[in-house]
């Protein structure tokens, strides 16, 4: 193999394919050889250029991923070359106040790997050991770059506290709102999504999901017939838009939960009346915890999270920008992963 | 004594002093004839004419009070002629969704006695019995007269799940602030409160608790030295302007609650960066339930509220329009009571 390539945000809407950093892992570090790195819509932000006063380009992106150890550094036990891993990819700092009341994935030092320190879409990536997760065997590792968005949304599924039986109305069927819909839907909850994009409602449709267009359906008139004119006890806000929640709001019945979990930069105007009238609760959700980033690795291996389906299609590294600006485009795209390994991984059938 | 007296709301900003409905109590109803009765926040908006589309003018005004029984109505037990009571002013349907699911104090089609039908700012007043509640011998009446009040208050303190030792800040410090500051206070957190009025920031000084004014006082500066830069685990929103909404939502820890207690007509802008970046949640919250109403009435009997400390003033049923005009202009007013008796009320010593 020739020197190892990398995928470097350099400035708004370019990115630059060159050498990776060659050095060994040093104590307590792994190095990975990425197989498949998914493009997120913070890696859209990221190249838009709406981030540079957090990322220190030229920087790598990418924190959706899956590859095999090629080498581990010293002290570092339970894994070996060859073995299909995952990265949680966030280090705290243990002492900040967040840290300390035991909510470590929102530390207010946390640094985020893949924006706030290099990511995964190069070929070989060096990590600390604590944030690597060993896949299955069998787990296809294409598939397994799903395991981080499905870690979102279990964490956004948990933080909303939805139970069995439970009407939920998910507002935004992009990748992460489809996830949240699945997890949701194995945990017995009755689902709806709602989303704009035509090619994204037909995926949903065909996972068997019902889903109503904003543009076309009255979704608040659809919700009182679904609930039987109680609303819905759960919504998650997946679109980012101010009119996503304004439908997430409008659809909860009395003591019903909106669990936040799109990034809103601009403050949004909320109709905090109708909080009040019906006692809603409102929660942030942001990232995940290691036990729920575990489960999505169950959730992806045991088809709950059918990944094929969500998988658009797969790049190779060197395309990787023409890959964000379809993704920025929008249109008929769900999941796209770049492929970094020089020689393609030989998936288990 | 001549024909009992009521005070009606007849339209925008006018009061008028009539004869009380004299019917006797009917089956499963009590005749009260009420000692004191609190102006409130919501009464005042009523004065505005802000609520004409749902007051049926003209009504009589009135919820916080405290009375004695005079007469019981067919099938009536355990109320005798001269017992003490307050009345917790909710009728409930029992069939809506949000009574199904067990909260009946946000029925959907909840009758609040002093807005939807007729309230207790007369000498007379009808009230069916399941809504009364007895009171203590020794407590004076006109202290009783703030139990709904606290009742709220107790309320909203359960909706934040204060625990002891937690930071909390309380957002506006009139009469449903005080009272929250002070049932969170004894529940073991440590409290401050944000006041714009000088007449109440003294009131509120002199009940023990630490005071801060937003036009002078650094609110948020003053909030990261008292919690060591972490910010306070609980906010309660009791001023019902925006930029209120803002303090409450820049002081909170990570996880931090925002308990939504003020009525806010418009949509307010609302930082949802926040809510998602430090995973906050917002309550609503909204009246209280029976519990909280009988443990309002032990916190106001037993001294934790120093009911006579707020009451600034009480007044005839005669001067009620002055004593909505003196709360209206604001000014060093906290609680003006309404006293209803055409015999004063001979309290307990």
């Amino acid at each position: 193999m020739t020197s190892a390539l990398a995928v470097y945000y350099t400035s708004a809407r370019t990115l630059a394919t060159a050498a990776c950093n060659s050095a060994p892992p040093g104590p307590g570090q792994v190095e990975i050889a990425p197989g498949y790195v998914g493009i997120c819509g913070t890696d859209l932000h990221i190249f838009h250029g709406s981030m540079d006063t957090r990322v220190n380009a030229p920087e790598v992106l990418g924190h959706e991923m899956a590859g095999r150890i090629v080498r581990v550094g010293p002290g570092v036990e339970g894994f070996s070359p060859g073995d299909p891993v995952t990265v949680m990819p966030l280090r705290w700092d243990e002492t900040c106040p967040a840290c300390r009341a035991g909510h470590r994935h929102v530390c207010q030092n946390l640094d985020f790997i893949g924006i706030d320190s290099p990511g995964a879409m190069q070929q070989r990536w060096i990590v600390p050991a604590a944030t690597v997760i060993r896949l299955p065997d069998a787990l296809p590792l294409k598939h397994a770059a799903l395991v981080e968005p499905t870690a979102v949304a279990v964490h956004d599924v948990d933080r909303a506290g939805v139970r069995e039986g439970e009407r939920v109305l998910v507002v935004g069927g992009g990748p992460v709102g489809v996830l949240i819909a699945l997890v949701a839907r194995a945990d017995g909850a009755d689902v709806r999504v709602v989303e704009l994009n035509a090619h994204r409602r037909r995926l949903v449709a065909d996972l068997g999901l019902t889903v109503w267009d904003p543009s076309a359906d009255d979704v608040a008139a659809s919700v009182q017939q679904w609930t039987g004119g109680s609303g819905a006890q759960v919504a998650f806000e997946v679109s980012g838009a101010e009119a996503g929640v304004r439908t997430a709001v409008d659809a909860l019945a009395v003591r019903g939960r909106l669990c936040l979990v799109a990034i809103h930069p601009q403050p949004r105007e909320v109709n905090l009346h109708r909080f009040f009238w019906r006692e809603l609760t409102l929660v942030g959700a942001r990232l995940y915890t290691r036990a729920g980033f575990e489960l999505a690795v169950t959730l992806v291996a045991n088809g709950t999270i059918p990944a094929d389906r969500l998988i658009t299609r797969i790049v190779p590294l060197t395309d990787a920008a023409a890959a964000f600006e379809a993704l920025e485009s929008g249109g008929e795209v769900m999941k796209i992963l770049v492929e970094c390994a020089a020689e393609p991984e030989r998936d288990a059938p």
